[in-house]
């Protein structure tokens, strides 16, 4: 391994929340960091003396971004990767890879990923048009999936039977089969370019029901030793076998006969991985820019168990953000906030992240978890 | 307490690396951060779109740019209070007050207001010109300080005896009686507007024999109650005494007859805190943050034992920073980079520090802080 860190100069695409939590880290490490964002309000606008307001997916922009770049790395995994896949022929250090990106970023073909590595997933098809679906009736209950450019939600069309067949999309998918889980976990793994592997403890995610958003989350997910050891394989499975150099965040369904199958994946700092800025030995944040620098990966101990909760834009409120609660939330031992900074609060937009941390010996951890964050939903408002 | 929390304009006196590790948690409460400092390139000016190129020194510099903010604060004590005062008075929360600064950046006052106060200190006396020095000889041996601008070793002189005067300064500066310490301790305090006050546990400092800067620190140090008690009631009569709002590190000595004395105060983030980021349960940055901006304060108790070690530039090399030794560091459990990012490398600058935790449960954490605080000195090289 080298010895002596030059500076570099890092370009993230992506400046978002995201983005803004990774560059504490990078500044750290002394990295100089250029961020490309379509929104001249991007979250890490004011914190980046180098921001570039541009489009992620255009070739043109991309591409021109990259130039006299050490390093490139995303925040989000819809960019252009036509213009990094001739950025990396050019000696630019580009993780993940484009040619990971491009897998991921499309539904179909991270399906037929893991279907041709044998990858535990739910049953599918990938679809072209409409009428594919109605060949493939005997997956119903199903989720349908646009390839392409689905994001929280958006793209993902529940059919129950044959009469709903018309809400399904009519260009490149994947029909899948519905999967009635028990829990949902995600594990956040790591890899450098020297293959060393590093994987978080797991995360169990809360599910709100109206808005199919993740409501809270805890860790360590209390899980069976097999099923553990079963979704570690699997999740260094993927990462390996992508040959990929990044941080990956596996969410997983443990079906109620205790089947572990990968859901989907993605090659950046997660939303399930918040807490670990305060509840483990190394954050997520820090952890991607140990594995795309090539430096040692961190330790991914738990520290203290805790509990993640988003705070989303209140129904109703449209305009300039004003939080409502704060001061009663700091006054809780163990609770840290973390806003974005965008500046326009509207309906479930994601405005920021509680985390709350509990003494690692109380073995009440999980209820006295919930109580916090029940104080915290019902306290914290953020309205216009 | 107010329950609604509006997005704020801040304007942040200095650009420096305590800047640099303040900015994060501004971030994370969402304010709109502005900065002043007169170096173009200042560790700050990279993470910071609103950085202001300007003197803190002078009137006009500081005045014009504290025009719009609705608070204002410090990562330095040698700023303009003429300015800050007019500010102040004219609306802007200005915080610590001008009226503090004032005192704590001049050691003939910041003297004068312990004797004032009954706050146990070094004998002294207030000097004029090198000829007061010539009546005072029963202070021997002796430290003279200039009143103004003395920094990390640049306006002290020790002076043996009477034959050493000439080595003295001609302008107002403190002779105060030098102190035969057993051990030097700081302890950082916070106080809100509403009055409410939160201690730090103590930090104990090893010097450099040669340079004068901390060589490194641990936290907490051991200290018999009593003197701990002491301690404790030092800093918070000194924060009460000024009416203070904002963060305190009060710098103390232990004599070998166990009397506690106050050395001197800085009121800002403090070099003998910057552990608290990973070993405590809020950070002497977040902490800063709530006090000036009247937030309940953050709980303070020590999560992991840790030692902290500054990285200074290597003797012999000026130019462009190199790091070398640095993922061998990393690799290491429980060690905690932080560079400043400052471009150039001098010997003996501040280049960054690194912080080094371990198990609360492990007794002989001390032993073990000082094994890998050892490492990283003979790994960690910052050369050009």
């Amino acid at each position: 391994m080298k010895n002596k860190s030059y500076p570099c100069r890092l370009g993230l695409l992506g400046g978002g929340q995201l983005g803004r939590m990774l560059l504490p880290e990078m500044a750290k490490l002394a990295i100089e960091v250029h961020i490309l964002d379509p929104d001249a309000q991007a979250p890490c606008q004011p914190l980046c003396a180098n921001f570039v307001q541009g489009s992620l997916t255009a070739f043109d922009d991309v591409y021109a971004f990259g130039q006299g770049k050490d390093i490139i790395t995303v925040e989000i995994e819809n960019v252009n990767t036509e213009a990094l896949a001739k950025l990396e022929a050019e000696g630019v250090s580009v993780y993940p890879q484009p040619r990971v990106l491009a897998i991921i970023q499309d539904k179909c073909l991270q399906k037929q990923f893991y279907k041709d590595n044998g990858i535990p997933t739910a049953d599918f098809i990938l679809t072209s048009t409409r009428a594919d679906l109605a060949t493939n009736t005997h997956l119903f209950p199903a989720v349908h999936k646009l390839g392409k450019a689905g994001y929280d939600g958006r793209g993902v069309q529940k059919i129950n039977n044959a009469s709903e067949i018309t809400l399904g999309f009519d260009v490149p998918s994947v029909l899948e089969q519905l999967i009635d889980f028990e829990q949902e976990i995600s594990i956040i793994v790591a890899r450098n370019p020297q293959g060393e592997i590093a994987l978080f403890p797991p995360v169990a995610q809360v599910l709100d029901p109206i808005h199919n958003l993740v409501d809270y989350l805890f860790a360590p997910a209390p899980l069976h030793g097999s099923m553990l050891a079963e979704a570690n394989r699997i999740a260094t499975d993927i990462i390996t076998r992508l040959d990929m150099v990044g941080l990956l965040a596996v969410e997983l369904f443990i079906t109620k006969n205790g089947q572990v199958l990968v859901n989907e994946v993605a090659p950046r700092p997660h939303n399930s991985g918040h807490h670990t800025i305060e509840a483990n030995v190394t954050s997520q944040f820090e952890q991607h820019l140990r594995a795309i620098l090539g430096y040692p990966l961190g330790k991914t101990d738990t520290l203290q168990p805790a509990a993640m909760v988003n705070l989303l834009g209140e129904s109703g409120y449209t305009g300039k953000a004003i939080y409502e609660g704060l001061p009663e939330i700091l006054a809780t031992k163990g609770v840290y906030a973390h806003l974005y900074g965008k500046t326009e609060t509207k309906p479930q937009r994601k405005m920021g992240h509680i985390t709350v941390v509990t003494a690692p010996e109380n073995i009440y951890w999980q209820q006295e978890l919930e109580q916090v964050i029940d104080k915290i939903k019902k306290t914290v408002k953020i309205i216009a």
